[in-house]
C-alpha cells in the first residue's frame, strides 16, 4: 500500500521526470481534459446537442467521476510530497487554488444540468470550460510566464501606463471632435473609449469611426502615433518570456 | 516649521526613494488623480450624471480643493530643493510646464460646469482629463521615453519619413486608380489618405476599400509592402525602450 | 550514357552548388513550376477562361508533359545518389512524400479538366496549386523553417497553449454576455470563437462584435490583454528563424 | 567664379558636412521639397482649388523655376566632384536616375496644367508627387535601408516566398470552401487572393468574409497560422535594418 502510494504520488506530482516531458498517467489526464473541454465546447451548440441531451449528459457524469477519482487520488497521495503531519498537508492542498477549481468543476459535473435555465445554465458551462486552466498544474508554461512578466513589471507597467493614457487621450480627442455628429458613438468619454480600444489594438470592425474631415485628421494621428505604443507591451513580455525559457534550457543543461 | 517643510519636501519630490517606488504621499496623489481622471470620464456619460449633476459638482469642487492644496504644498517646499533666493524658486516652478497643467486642471475644477454649454463645456472637461498628464512628473516612464526616442531619434526619423512618403504614394496610386469611380472616398489625395492610413496601420475599418480590379491589385500590392515598413518604428522603438530600462536597472546596481 | 546520368543528377539533385545557388536546369524548373502555378490561378477565373477553355487545355497538357519528363529524368538519375541497388533506390524515390505529389499533379494534368464539373474539378485544381509545394524540394527555407520551429518547440507549444486557452475564455465570456441579445453570432462557444479568433488576431471583418455595454467592457479587456499573448508565438518564431539562417551562414564561411 | 563654384559645390552635394546634417541649401530644399508636394496633395482636393486655379497655378510655376534652378545649379558644379572632363560628368548626372525624376517633375511643372483632363491630368499630378523621391537623394535613409534589405535578402526572400505560397494555398482553400456559395467573392482563386491578402495582413476590410461553417474554420485556421508568417519579413528587415544604423553609428565614432 504504502508502495503503491509512492508510485501514485510519482506519477502524479513529479518533482522531476526525465526528458522534461509528463509522466503517463499526467499525459492521459491532459489528453481528458482537452477532450472534456472540447465537448463542454460543443454542447453549448443547439445543432449539436439537439436530440443528444441524454448522451451528453451520461458523458459529463462519466468525466465528472474520472476527475473525481483524481481528486481524491492527489488527496491521498499529497503527504508524499512534504514533512508535516498528513491532515495539515491535506488541508493546505484543498485549500490551494487549483483544488477549489477541482472541485469546482467537480461539483458542477453532478449539478443536473437541464434543471437550470438561461443565464445560470451558462455560468455552469463556463464552469465545465475552467477545466482547461487544470492543465496549468501540469506544465511549466504558466510559472514561465509569471516569472517573465514579473522581471520585466516596470517596463511592463509603465508602457501599460502609457498605453492607458494614450486611449483615455485619444477618446477624448474623438469626443470633442465627434461627439455632436455622432452620438450615440462618440457622445461621451467612455463610448469613445470603445473606439480607441478597438482602433490602437488595430481591431478595427468598422461599427465606429470618425465621419467629419477633422475627426479623420485626429483619428488617422491617433492611430499612426499609438499603434507604436500600444504594441510595446508585446514586445516587451515577448522578450522577456524568450529570456526565462532560454535560461530555464541553461539551467537544465547544468 | 523648517523640519515640517523639509519631511513634506521629501515626501512630494524625493531626490530617490529607497526600493524605487513612490513616497506615501506621492503614490496617494496618484490614487486621487486616477480616481479623479476616472470621475471626469464618467462624467461625460448623459446615462451616468443624469439626476447626479449635483453629486458631481460637489465632488469636483472637493478634487479641485485637494490639487489646489498640493500645488500651494509643492509652491512652498520648493526652495528645500535648490539654493537660489526662494522668490526665484518658485518663479520658475510656477513657469514650468507641469504647474501650467496643475493651474489649468485647478481652475477649471472651480469653474461653474452647468453654466458652460456644447463644445466650451468639451474642452472644460478635456482640461480634467489632461490631469492624467500629472501622473507623469512622479513616474520616471515619460523621462526613459524620452530617452529612448531621444538615443534613436535618426532611426525613428529615418523610418518615419519612409512611412510617410509611402502613405502619399500609397494614397496617390488609389486616387489614380480609384479616383472615377468611387470620387467622395478616392476624389483626391487628401481623401485617400485616410484609405491609405487606415490600410496601412492595419486597422481596416471597411468604410473605404477599393472595388476596381486594379484598385485590388494596387491595394493588395500596396499593403503588403507597406506593412513591413509601418511597422519599423515600432520596433526601433520598443528596442530603445527596452535597451534604456536595462541600462538604467544596471545604473541602480552599481 | 553513364556520365550523361551523372550529370544530370549533379544539375538535378546537386549536393552543393557553389555560390548557394541553384543549379542552371533546377532553376528553369522552379520558373517553370511558378508560371504552370500562376496559369493555374488564373485558370479559375471565369473572365480569363471565356472562349479559350481549348487553348488552356493545350497548355496544361505541355506542362503536365514537362513534369513527366522531369519526373523520369529523376527516376532514371536517383541511383547516383546512393550506394544500394538501383531498383531499391528508385522504389524509395517513388514512395516519397515529393514525389507522391509529383505523381499526383502529373495524373491530374491529363485528367479531362472539362468532364469533371463543380466541386470535383475544383479538387483537381487545388491538386495542381500543389505543385507550388514542389518548390519546396529545391529550397532550404522549409528546411531552416522546421529546424527553427524544433529548436524552440517548447516556447512555441507553450505560447500557443496560452494563446488557445485564450480564445476558449474569450470566447465563453462573450457567450455570457451577449448570448442572449445575438444568438446567431454568440449563441454558443463555437460561435464565439469565429468572433474571438477574428478580433485576437486583430482582423475584425466587422460581421461581427458586441453591441451591449457588458459584452464591450468584456471584448476591450479580452482584446487589450489577447493581443499581447496572440503576437507571442510570432515573435518567438521570428527570432527562432533569423537564429537558423545566422548559424546556417556562419557554418557556410567556415 | 571658380571658388563660387566650388563653394555651391560643397553646398549641393557635401562629401560630409560636420554633424551629419544637411548642408544649409540642401536643408531649404527639402523644405521646399516638402512644401511644393503638400501643395501638390492639396491641389487634388476640388474642396481646396474651387476658385484658386489660377493662384495654384502661379505657385506652380514658381516652384517649376526654383526646382529648375537646383537643376541648373547642380548641372553647372557636377564637374567639381571628379576627375574626367567636363562634358563626360554631365552628361553621366544627366542620364542618372535622380536627374530623370528632376526634369520629368520641371516639364510636368511648366506643362499647362488645366488643358489636360481626367486620367492624364493624374498622371500629371503623379509626377509632381514624384518630387518627393528627390529627398532621396539628401539622405542616407535610403541607402540603409538598400543595404539592410541586401543583407538579409535571403532571410527576406525565404520568408516572402513562404508568405506567397501561403496566399496562394489559403486562397485555394477558400475558394473551394465558399466557391459556390459567394460566387462574386470567392469564385475563383484570383478573387480569393483579395480575401487572403486583406486577411493574413490582418486589415480586415469586412468586404469578403466566409459565412459557411465549413469556410469559417478553414479561414480560422488560415489566419491563426498565416498571419505569423506574413509578419516574419517584417521582424527580420526591422532587425536588418537597426543593425545597419548601429554599425553606420559605431563606424562615426572611430
Amino acid at each position: 500500500m504504502r508502495n503503491f502510494r509512492r508510485a501514485l504520488f510519482e506519477q502524479l506530482d513529479p518533482p522531476k521526470w526525465p526528458g522534461r516531458g509528463l509522466s503517463p498517467l499526467n499525459a492521459f489526464l491532459c489528453v481528458l481534459i482537452l477532450i472534456a473541454t472540447a465537448l463542454a465546447v460543443l454542447e453549448t451548440e443547439p445543432l449539436v446537442t439537439r436530440g443528444n441531451e441524454a448522451l451528453f449528459h451520461r458523458i459529463e457524469i462519466a468525466f465528472g467521476t474520472l476527475f473525481l477519482l483524481e481528486f481524491l487520488a492527489r488527496l491521498w497521495v499529497v503527504p508524499e510530497g512534504s514533512d508535516g503531519p498528513a491532515w495539515r498537508c491535506r488541508l493546505r492542498f484543498v485549500l490551494s487554488p487549483w483544488s477549489l477549481i477541482d472541485i469546482l468543476v467537480i461539483v458542477t459535473s453532478f449539478a443536473p444540468f437541464i434543471a437550470a435555465n438561461g443565464q445560470m445554465l451558462r455560468l455552469l458551462r463556463l464552469a465545465r470550460i475552467l477545466r482547461l486552466a487544470k492543465l496549468g498544474r501540469m506544465s511549466s508554461a504558466i510559472q514561465h510566464l509569471t516569472h517573465a512578466i514579473a522581471s520585466r513589471r516596470l517596463e511592463l507597467g509603465l508602457t501599460a501606463g502609457i498605453a492607458l493614457g494614450l486611449l483615455v487621450f485619444g477618446a477624448t480627442a474623438l469626443y470633442l471632435a465627434e461627439g455632436d455628429i455622432q452620438p450615440d458613438k462618440f457622445g461621451s468619454i467612455p463610448r469613445s473609449l470603445w473606439w480607441a480600444i478597438i482602433t490602437l489594438t488595430t481591431i478595427g470592425y468598422g461599427d465606429v469611426y470618425p465621419v467629419t474631415v477633422v475627426g479623420k485628421i485626429i483619428a488617422g494621428f491617433v492611430a499612426i502615433c499609438g499603434i507604436g505604443l500600444i504594441a510595446m507591451p508585446t514586445g516587451i513580455l515577448a522578450a522577456a518570456f524568450s529570456d526565462a525559457m532560454e535560461r530555464s534550457r541553461k539551467a537544465d543543461c547544468d
